[in-house]
């Protein structure tokens, strides 16, 4: 593997393509292969064990065909990431997200809002505490919100009522600064922002990770330098009859690359 | 295998303890061992080859744990079953709630609410097209009510006010009858009662499978007959920190056997 070989981004179905968006933005001379589980979407519920077998059958997957490097674009997986083993650079969401919650932060009370798995694993409390150990960090898992994602139900009055009802006890707390700890999340930044108001710092893991992988992937000298213009594949696991128009939406781009079928 | 095996019960996950609950009412004398899918759940979302390829295995695993006969607890796989090979009786959900549909509606004029797998295969028309080739069928996908009937936010306004944005259009066609094509959806029931008012009659796809199957399995000679307490095993292929809460209130035992892991 070279300069020219692609960079590897992995998540659970399809919400990963917000950040492999972000990702295109910032690096637009890379190729991109991107990897969806789509057979076994969604990690948020699995056992860490389980999550664990699934991402490290992705990063096989994604080393097999080349990448030199990885990007986990799931918290649920990034939660995991220090059991994966990967011969190339693995770059996760959570760590980078924990430090830009950290310099957000005035009062050093911090909302993290995301799947039941990542939530159990405390990583992102665990890397909170390593940076500023005094601050205190407030969790609140909701399950409904990756599928009100994936309903494409943003900018909805249903969608508003369900933040809120989630929200609520972690406004309770007076955090200042609101982690969206999941891929799909950042989908519905509005309603997030109107049940928050001005007063609350929002931190997208999704927009926070591209940038400190490609930060890191810059660092660590593995970036192409020249102005091409960069080829992306999209592979999933399963086939769903409306991963095109999902993924069109996620990745925003009107024609991304046809999906190609993989069996890991 | 003989009388005093099994009876085997498999779903996607947990949704199908609902089923199950019923049939251990119906049949109390016979043991029966319950497989959840956990480490693949949900089934609605995947292709109708890979919800196969999954039942299958489900299949095979409680054919060798010695089951009598099996009952599929989801629509998703019963609405493939025509795929799937089996030594003993197999019996699904779809056809006797479709039959059960035909046999209630006055103006044939019937809905259908499930997974988006279920309904893009068709079966739920199909089968009732078989019976009544004039009877008119409209299907609604309702990828959120799972996850809402899993937050246990049953009884709850938002959940009316998702119910009612899925069924207003089919009650703009008219129905007299809907079935609620998923295990998971008589858990919001009272919702559904709510938005459809008095005059629809609700089909509940996880009662009526669970009466059938009985009935069938009574029929073919399957049964024990005697006055014992049937025994009940429940195994899951992952475990989840709120297995026990969610298998105690889908089965309506206030204590269910502790839940085994397997991997199939």
């Amino acid at each position: 593997m070279t300069k020219s070989s692609s960079i590897g981004v992995f998540d659970s179905g399809l919400g990963g393509l917000h950040l492999l968006g972000n990702l295109r933005k910032i690096l637009p001379a890379e190729d991109f292969i991107y990897l969806g589980d789509t057979a076994r979407v969604p990690y948020g519920a699995k056992s860490p064990e389980n999550i664990a077998h699934c991402s490290q059958q992705n990063v096989e997957f994604l080393q097999n065909q080349g990448a030199k490097a990885i990007v986990i674009a799931c918290n649920s997986a990034s939660s995991v990431s220090f059991k994966l083993e990967s011969k190339v650079p693995l770059f996760g969401v959570i760590e980078p997200s924990a430090q830009e919650a950290c310099s957000r932060t005035h009062s050093g009370r911090i909302g993290v809002v995301g799947t039941r798995a990542t939530l159990n694993q405390n990583t992102y409390v665990d890397s909170i505490k390593r940076i500023r150990p005094q601050f205190e960090v407030f969790q609140q898992a909701c399950p409904l919100l990756v599928p009100l994602a994936e309903e494409a139900w943003d900018n909805d009055p249903i969608t508003n009522l369900v933040v809120y009802r989630y929200l609520t006890p972690l406004l309770e707390k007076e955090i200042d600064t609101l982690v969206l700890g999941c891929t799909h999340y950042p989908i519905l930044r509005s309603s997030f922002e109107k049940v928050v108001g001005p007063n609350v710092n929002i931190v997208d893991s999704s927009a926070v990770g591209a940038y400190s992988a490609a930060q890191n992937m810059k660092e660590q000298g593995l970036l192409e330098n020249n102005n091409r213009v960069g080829k992306l594949r999209l592979l999933t696991t399963d086939h769903s009859p409306y991963q095109e128009a999902m993924a069109a939406r996620f990745l925003n781009e009107p024609r991304p690359s046809p999906i190609e079928l993989v069996h890991l």
